[in-house]
C-alpha cells in the first residue's frame, strides 16, 4: 500500500544543456546591468543551468529596519535566475523575465546576500527557475528568500 | 574572490520538530475533506515536515486535452503542502492556506499524480511549503508541477 | 511636484479584440473537461476576455472546515481565466496554464462560487489574466480569491 | 438560468479604516528605506489603503537592454504596496512583506515608473495588496507589472 513509485530526477545544477559560450554572453550582459554596479552586486560562479550573484550589506540598500530591502533581494535573484537560463538559450537569442514569485522566509539581516538560480525545467520557449537567497551574517549563512520564476527566450 | 560562503542547510524532511499525533490528526483531517474523495485521492507518507498524496487519472478529472486538470493537480498538491505545515503547528491548531504559486512544467499526462509536500520554513504563524508534484506516464516518474504554498496557524 | 501622470487604461472586459466564434470554441472546450462535470461547474457568460464559471456547494467539494476546497476553487479559476485567455487567440490555436498564484482572501464558506476571468495582458503568445473569485453566502456575495495567471498559446 | 448574482464591492483606495496619523507613520517609514534614496524614488500620495510611488529613469538602474530591470520595478511595487499596507495597520505595529508575485506585462521602456498600492484585503495578522505599475514613455502611460503581495502586521 506504500510502495513507492518511481521518483523524478532532481534538477541539480549541471542537468541542463549549455549552449555555446555560455558564461562569456552571461557575463558581458551582466556587465551592462546598470543596476548591479549600482548595488553593489558581483557575479560569482556561472554553470550550465545555473548563475550565482553575491551582494555586500551596506546602509543604501535597507528597507525601514536596516535589512537588505525586499526589492534588493529580488533584484540580485531575478538576475540569477535570469542568467542560469540564458545559459541553456541559444547564443543569438535574448532572455526576459515574464513573472516571479518570492516569499521571504527570515528577515535578510546580514553582512551578506548569496542568490543561486537553477534551471527546473528548459522549455523550447520558457525555462522555468529556482533561485533562493541566503544572507550571511557573522559567517553564518541562512535562507532567507526562496523564488519561483519564468523566463521567456526570444529570438 | 570566488571562495564559497558558506550554505545554508537543507530543508529535507525530517528537519521539522513535529508536534505529537500529527500523523493521527492529518489522517483524521485528510478524512474529512470531501473533495479528496470524489476525485480518488490517497494519503500515503506522513512525516515531520513532510506529506504525500496520490491521484489516479480517470476521465473525469480531465482538462480539455485529456491531462489532469490543473486544479486537479493544485488540489492535491494544497493538501500535501498544507498537511506538511500541519505536522509542525500545534495540536490544538487549524491549518489555513494563505496563497500559493504553481508552476506547470510539463503536461500532466499520465496513470498517476503523486504530490510530495515539505515544509521550507515553520514559523510561528506562518509556514511556508514546497510542492513538487510527479506525473507518472508508463511506470517513469516526471516532475509536472512545483508550487511555494503559504500556510498559517490558527489557534 | 504632485501632479498626476497619466493613468494607463483600464483593463475591462471587452478591450480585447476576440478571435471569430470564440464563443463556440469556448463552450466546446469546456465541455470536453470531464472535471467540470465531476464537481457540477457550470459556464455562464463568456465575451472578449472575458469568462465566467459558477459553482454550486456540495460536501463532496469540501476541505476539512466544510469550505469549498482551495484546489476546488482555482479549479474553476483557472478554467475561467484559460477561457478569457483563449478568447483573444487564434481560432487554430490550443490553451495552456503556464502558471498561476491565487490569494485566498476570506474562507469560502457558503452555497456558490463565481469566477470571473479578465485578460490583463494579451501577447502574441503569452497571455496574462486576473481572476477573482466571490463565495456567496446568504445571497451575498463576497471576495474569496484572487489569481494572476499566465497562458501559453501553443500553434 | 443565467440571470447575475450579486457581484461583490470594488476594492477602491478609500475602501479602508486607516489607522490614526497613517500619512506621517508612513513617510517616516520611507526616508529610513536606504534603497529608496539610491534609486531616486519618491513617496508621492498616501491615502487610506493606498500609496504611490514614482521613481524617473537614469541609466543606473538599467538591465541589460536599457529598460528599468525587473528588481527595480519590484522594489518600488513591494514599497508601494507596504505602505499602502501599514496605513491601515496599528500605529505601534510594524509591516513586513511575506511574499509577493509580479507580473510583467510589456517592457519598462520609458522615462518614469509609477507604483500604484492598494488594499485588497485588511485582515488582522495579514493584510493583501495589489500594485500596479505604470511606465511612462514620452508623456504616455502603459502597464508594465502587476503585483499580488501578502504582508504581515507585527506587534
Amino acid at each position: 500500500m506504500s510502495e513507492r513509485p518511481p521518483a523524478s530526477a532532481e534538477h541539480a545544477p549541471g542537468a541542463c544543456a549549455a549552449a555555446a559560450d555560455y558564461e562569456a554572453r552571461v557575463r558581458a550582459s551582466f556587465a551592462t546591468q546598470g543596476i548591479m554596479a549600482l548595488l553593489g552586486a558581483t557575479l560569482q560562479a556561472v554553470g550550465p543551468g545555473h548563475c550565482e550573484i553575491r551582494l555586500p550589506y551596506r546602509p543604501q540598500l535597507s528597507q525601514q529596519d536596516g535589512f537588505f530591502h525586499a526589492g534588493v533581494t529580488s533584484t540580485i535573484a531575478d538576475s540569477a535566475g535570469g542568467y542560469a537560463g540564458y545559459t541553456v538559450m541559444p547564443a543569438d537569442s535574448r532572455v526576459l523575465t515574464v513573472e516571479y514569485k518570492m516569499n521571504l522566509v527570515a528577515p535578510a539581516r546580514g553582512e551578506l546576500l548569496v542568490a543561486r538560480g537553477n534551471v527546473l525545467k528548459a522549455g523550447r520557449t520558457l525555462v522555468v527557475t529556482r533561485v533562493d537567497v541566503d544572507v550571511v551574517a557573522a559567517g553564518e549563512a541562512k535562507l532567507c528568500a526562496t523564488l519561483l520564476q519564468t523566463l521567456i527566450c526570444m529570438q
